[in-house]
Parts: C-alpha cells; sequence; structure tokens
C-alpha cells in the first residue's frame, strides 16, 4: 500500500457503496462511475478490487463502456488477476478490439484458460491471425485444439458460439452411475442444463434433462429416461438459423454436431438470446438504412458506412426530380402545383413505408408465405383505398380552400388516392419479391418504395394537372 | 370409423408423411397442408390424430395459422382431447380470440387444466370477463385460487407471465432427502432447472441449480450450497423490464415474490425470449409509423391503426407546403427550384432517419446516456458535415450540368449542407429529448426529423435562392 490513509479516507468504505450500481433509469450510477474513475487516477486497487471485481460480468460490461476510453486499460492493469475477461464480450466490437490490441498476448491467454470456450472463442475470433497463433500456442493442448476447432468453423456459424465442455455418459449407465459420476469429477461444465447420451465414437444417441434425473430411481438405465435430441445442431448451420430452432423449441440448449453426427459441443439459450438481440437489431438498423455500425465507431468510419444507402437515395431523388421536370411548363403557370406536389409524394411516402415496416415484419417471422400472400395483398389494397380516400379527401378540401380552386383540390384527391394505393402495393410486393430473390428485404425495400412513392405521386399529380389546366 | 377404405388408401400412411413439416425456407409444407385440409374435409380423425396431435406445440400453432379460417375450428373439433391447446399461445393474438370465442366453455375449462398456470392465463386474459369466470369456475379450487392470483396482477408484467407451479425446500433438508422427495413427488412442474429454498411463510431464501445438486453427495444439507437470489422478480415488474434483467445476468429462470417477498411463482427464458422478440418487433412497428397491428385484423382495423400517423404526418407536409409557398415569386421565375427542392428535402429526410434509428436503438439498448450524450451528439455533428460536403457537392455538381448554371449548382450544394447537418442534430437530439420527457422515442421521432428536414430543406434552397437571384 503506496497511499497515505487521508487519501482512501476520502473514499466511502464498502458498506457506504451502493450494492445496485445502476440508477431508476438503468444507467450506471453517476457516483459510482466518479468514484471508479478517481480510483483509476489514484491507483486505488483496494478499491477496485472491492468494489469492481465482483460485479458481474455484465455489470462489469457496462462499466467498462461507461468509463473514459483512457480509463479502461488502466483499470484492466490495476485489476490484474482479478480481472474478469468475460466482461470483455459484453461490451461494443471496437471497445473490446481497442482493448485486447492493447492487452499484452500473455495476459490475455492467461485470461482466456480460465473462460469458458465459446466466450473465449468470442474473443480470439476478432484477433488477427498473428496474435490468435501466439495465444493459443501458450494455452494447454487439450484447450487449444478445441478451441481451434470452434474457430475452424466458419463465422457466425453454431459452432463458433458452442461450447464445447459438456456432460456424456454412455447409454448403459445407470442414474445412479451418473450421479455418483458427476458428484466425482472435477472438471465439468460450470453450469448445464441437460446431459448428453453418446456411443464410444461420441455419436449423439440422446439428451436426459437434469430434472429427468432427479425425478428417476437410481437403478433405472439412462438409456430408459433419455429422449431423442430431435433438434441437434449441425456445427456449420447459421446462429440465426440455430435461433429460431431455439424459439420454436423452446430449447435451453442443444446439442452441436459434426457432419458424422458426433457431439462437439453445446449451444445454450444465453447465447442464442443474444443472437435474437443481434438479429432484430439488424433489422431495425437496416430499414433505417444504416449498416453494423456501432456507439465506438470513428465519425469516418460513420460516415462511410452511410453512404451507401444516401447515394443510392440520390439516384432515386434525381429520378424523381427529372418527372417533375417533365412538367416544367405546367408548373411554371401554376405554382400551387409545385407548392402542393411534396404532400402527395410524401404521404405516400408515409404510407408505403408502413406497409412496407409490416411486410418485412412478417417476413422475418415467418408470418407471411406463399399461402397468405394473396389475402395479405388484398387487405393492404383495401388500407391503401381507404387511406386513399380520407386523406386525398382531407388534403383536396384543405388545398381547394387554399388556392380558392375547385379543380386544384379534385387534382390533389385523385393524385393522393392513386398514390396511397401505389404505396399500399409497393410497401406489400417490393419486400415479397426481394425476399423471393434471396435479396435481405429490410435493407434495400425503403429505396424501393420511396422511389416509387416519389416518381409516382409527382407523375399523378403534375400529369393529371398538365391534362387538365394545358 | 364412417369412411371407406379407398378413402383412406387415398392419402399417404404415417410413414410416407415426412417428419419435417417445414419446407426450406422455413413455411409449412405445401403438400402437407394440402393433406390436412383434405383429412379436415373428410373428417378423418385417424389422420389427424397421427400427424398433427404429434406435433410441437409450436409446429401446430404455424399450422393453425397456415391453413384457411374456417377450418381451424373444425380441426380442432375433430382433435378433441388430442387437441393440445398451448397451440394456441403460439398463434396471432386475433386467430386466438376467434377460436376461443367459438370454442365451448367446458371445452377450454377442460383443457386448461391441463396447461402450465403461465399458458392458461395467457388464454383467459384474453377472454371478456364472463366467459373467464365461466371457466374458471369449472376449475378444481387450488387451481383457480393459483390462476386467479396470476389473472390479479397488472397486463404485461411479470405476475402474468409466471408459473405457479414450482419446486421448493426447507434448506435444513439435505441433497439426498431432496432427491429422494423429487422422485416421489407426482406433482412436479412439467421441466425446472432450479429449485428454491423456502422459510416456513414461502419466504424466499435462496435457490440451488440443479446441476448443484447432481454434484454434491447425499448428506450435504441444501442452505450450504444454496446461492442467494440476488434477482428475485417483483410480480408487479413490467415484462419488459424482467427481460432485462434475465439478459444482464444470463438467468435460465427466476424467482417471482410478491411484496412481501414471498414466492409466488417462477419465470423461465422461453416466456422472456417471447418477451424480447415482441419489445424488439415494437419497436420496429413503431419507427415504421405502425403501432400494434397483426397479419390478422381486418381491413378497417388496420386502417384505422394507421390514420393517427398519416394525420400527424400530413400536418407536417402542409407546413412544409406553406414553407414553399413563401418563395411563390421565386419558383415562378426559376421553375429549376420546384425541381430540385425535393432532392434537398428528401436526402435531409434520409441522413436524418439513419441517425434517428441510431439514436432509438442506442436508447433502448441504454448504451446512449447522459455520460457519453455530448460525445455522440459531436460525432454525428462531424457525420453531417461530412456527408453534407460530400453529398452537397455532388448533387451541386449535377443540378449544375444539368440547368447549365453555377449559381443554382452553388446555392444547392449549400442548401443540401445545411440540411444535412440539420438532419443530423434533429436525428439525434430528438429522440433523446423525448426520452428525457418520457415519451417513446420510437413513435414519435420520425414525424418530428421529417418535419424539420423538409421545412429546413425547403426554406434553406429557396431562401437562398431568393436572396442570390431576386
Amino acid at each position: 500500500m503506496t497511499e497515505t490513509e487521508g487519501d482512501i479516507l476520502d473514499r466511502p468504505v464498502a458498506d457506504e457503496v451502493q450494492a445496485d450500481i445502476y440508477d431508476d433509469e438503468g444507467y450506471i450510477r453517476h457516483d459510482f462511475l466518479t468514484m471508479v474513475g478517481a480510483a483509476i487516477a489514484d491507483r486505488d486497487v483496494l478499491f477496485l478490487r472491492q468494489h469492481v471485481s465482483k460485479l458481474h460480468e455484465s455489470e462489469l460490461g457496462d462499466l467498462i463502456e461507461a468509463i473514459q476510453p483512457d480509463q479502461r486499460l488502466a483499470m484492466i492493469r490495476l485489476l490484474g488477476d482479478d480481472f474478469d475477461m468475460t466482461a470483455l464480450t459484453e461490451v461494443d466490437e471496437a471497445i473490446r478490439m481497442q482493448i485486447v490490441d492493447q492487452m499484452p498476448n500473455e495476459q490475455i491467454a492467461a485470461a482466456i484458460g480460465d473462460l469458458d470456450s465459446d466466450d473465449a472463442v468470442y474473443i480470439l475470433e476478432d484477433l488477427d491471425d498473428e496474435d490468435r497463433e501466439e495465444i493459443l500456442a501458450q494455452l494447454p493442448f487439450t484447450e487449444r485444439v478445441r478451441l481451434r476447432r470452434a474457430l475452424d468453423y466458419p463465422e457466425s456459424s453454431a459452432g463458433r458460439r458452442m461450447q464445447t465442455e459438456f456432460v456424456a455418459v454412455p447409454p448403459f449407465w445407470t442414474v445412479g452411475q451418473t450421479i455418483d459420476y458427476m458428484r466425482d469429477e472435477e472438471d465439468l461444465p460450470e453450469s448445464f442444463t441437460q446431459i448428453f447420451v453418446i456411443d464410444p465414437t461420441f455419436k449423439l444417441l440422446g439428451a436426459v434433462k437434469l430434472d429427468a434425473i432427479l425425478r428417476t430411481k437410481r437403478q433405472v438405465k439412462i438409456e430408459s429416461i433419455m429422449h431423442e435430441t430431435n433438434h441437434p445442431i449441425p456445427a456449420e448451420m447459421d446462429q440465426e438459423e440455430a435461433a429460431q430452432v431455439f424459439e420454436q423449441y423452446d430449447l435451453l440448449s442443444a446439442a452441436v454436431v459434426d457432419e458424422n453426427e458426433r457431439l462437439v459441443g453445446v449451444l445454450t439459450i444465453d447465447d442464442v438470446v443474444d443472437v435474437i438481440q443481434e438479429e432484430a437489431e439488424e433489422d431495425l438498423l437496416r430499414l433505417g438504412g444504416v449498416g453494423d455500425e456501432e456507439l465506438s465507431d470513428s465519425v469516418f468510419a460513420i460516415s462511410r458506412s452511410r453512404v451507401p444507402w444516401l447515394a443510392i437515395n440520390l439516384v432515386t431523388a434525381f429520378m424523381a426530380a427529372s418527372v417533375i421536370s417533365l412538367f416544367e411548363a405546367t408548373i411554371e403557370q401554376i405554382v400551387a402545383l409545385a407548392i402542393l406536389m411534396p404532400i402527395v409524394a410524401g404521404m405516400g411516402g408515409n404510407a408505403g413505408s408502413q406497409t412496407m415496416t409490416v411486410t418485412v415484419r412478417a417476413l422475418a417471422t415467418r408470418d407471411l408465405d406463399i399461402h397468405n400472400a394473396f389475402r395479405v395483398v388484398r387487405r393492404e389494397a383495401g388500407v391503401g383505398l381507404i387511406n386513399g380516400i380520407l386523406f386525398g379527401c382531407t388534403v383536396g378540401l384543405v388545398a381547394g380552400l387554399w388556392f380558392q380552386d375547385v379543380s386544384i383540390g379534385g387534382l390533389i384527391t385523385t393524385a393522393m388516392l392513386i398514390n396511397m394505393f401505389a404505396a399500399a402495393m409497393a410497401g406489400i410486393t417490393i419486400p415479397m419479391i426481394l425476399s423471393r430473390a434471396g435479396a435481405d428485404p429490410a435493407v434495400s425495400s425503403a429505396v424501393f418504395v420511396t422511389a416509387i412513392t416519389d416518381t409516382t405521386g409527382f407523375f399523378s399529380f403534375l400529369g393529371l394537372a398538365t391534362w387538365w389546366f394545358m
């Protein structure tokens, strides 16, 4: 201890620090952040050990994200062996890479040895090949082989997310033997909800949930209480698909098998929940025209990632402008048209994006398919007509009164009706066509829908006006 | 059996029906739907029992959604006692209500007796008070009390989603006693991953995971292996908040306690996964300007639910139009302005919705808070400027060449730069202000952001042009 007593007394002692590090809104409490910041600045290892190292991994992850970037590595260094590497699986990718890049490989290797294999893979997969090999080389043989096997599976596959630690027994063991084995064996996974039944070649025969073992008398054979694992997950399967299997069958964990149906690992619901969250987030960001950016990315990285969508939209914006330019002469005569035309296009865009959002969602959850497509298209057509009439008449009335011109009112009503119907049709058919063609409707639908509602809106309104007035 | 042999032979026998009812894209196979449809039409109970009643509840739910509305009740009637009511928890609310409304209360009561309490509550909560009371009256006393207690908790609370069946033991029991109890007791929950430790008044003392029981010798006391349940869920807690606790601490199940900290039920991860899905879906739909509509709602219900958002947008569209009308005289002179102005407004709208989407998401996941707000605002300002310069110059160049006019190119470049910067600022600050004010930023941000990008776009472009040319 190199600090003076006064320094330590300035900060509250253990009991005075509240147990809950979050405020009412779910953010980390400001006074806790201040205390941690001061402790890092003062190199107060005692405080950090007492209040930071006892945090749950996800709390520690939130803390790492909340403190200043330059404090992060300092805190990890001060914590030393007391730092729980699992916390790094809970932070933004950009922050994780910053930290891991700056940590010495020896320290990463030492820390990774203590992690579950899925968490270890999560950290290793972001590293460049050289660093990864150096770290792997420092691990014990079995550990290294296991991790390398998981890393060999494609990115975002079940094999990458699985845990290679599991409990497996032969079918002829009794419940009693199994319980005794678990009581004696030291090297069990940290936590598990079922055990697997395998043959001598590791071929998966079935599984037994722990509650089934606990309900059954000691002399009963495992094979008589095991159930077939109807949904073993191939290691190559995409994690999103694996998540759907979990959701569909309410699984807590599932066996992961290789191409020979040999058990290689277990996928657990907590990883799957993360996948579900990520996928939902991806859909939302894609619909908003944003890629895989994270809050911690740099200004230039973000600017660049948003350019493609803006660029495509620019092309459609010029398309819409060229539609308007067809009617230059008409607008020159009646400027009211220029004032009103954004209303027709804009309302169509809004109606189209409503339908599109519902369609993209229904496709993602597989509620929309070829069998009910016709019914849903018909329904959206009805919605488009009803709201087209409603808003067409409202706009027509207001526009007619504004410009004291019945023709303008009538024209805009008709154009609105046409465009809101077109919006409904575009909103439902474009995502369906894109999905059929194998494209992700969340990424590309919005551009096409806006292109259609803009051009239809301008063309119908200005076209009708030209036909009527000219 | 009232059918002729020929009828039965027309349809494939058990072995010929594929085990997997889904096609490669995850939709129910068309030939399976045809077979089920034919079986319903022919009242072929044998086929339905063989191929439909053995389906997993979620598969049966998908099937119910996929068949024609008039076939649904017919199939359920034909299946009789073989129909698994749990499947109704897996279908759209509108479809569930249609089916339950038409089923006789006696049949519902009989079926509900077999369900886990959380599934029973899920079905009962949609019924009107009269039907619900009639069904509850037909249930055994304990069952009725339990369900009524769960139904007394507020809608969308943890108490509504919890299962009232759980295993609880006193702390002084040994592991051996606990295992023996589970072996002998008939009335255990269908599946469980931890047991709870309670005092005689049902006050929650702790919990033990099943793997801990299996690792421990028979004579060890439960109290010495139990862990404190750090995160008991108050029954009144909102399900969304409960889901966040699950996510944060990677829980598989959690104790639900009443206001006196007495154990009243258990919340399990499968229900929580549903909540997470629903919440993500809600955010996505709200950003797209859609409320809680479902694919099975009627045309009128949907039209009506989409009106409010369109109506608010209409007001902002007229605001934008009135901005344009300020510059009527300028447009009359230079029609090119009318042609180009939607580009300025539209690109601003796109940039604004990108920033807004990221902000809404970051607020929902609590990645954005008061501590990093300033940093994020500064970053978005940078992104707005960079992309404003990039796209401003592009548009300026194209517009200048198109209309052979350097001034127009310069004006639109400046207007784009102003509007894309305004879009970035609106996209980040509006959701944050709404969230601070206690409003859901997903619902209301888009309207405000569009209002700002439209008016700023038209005003800056037309205003600059008026100042320059007039």
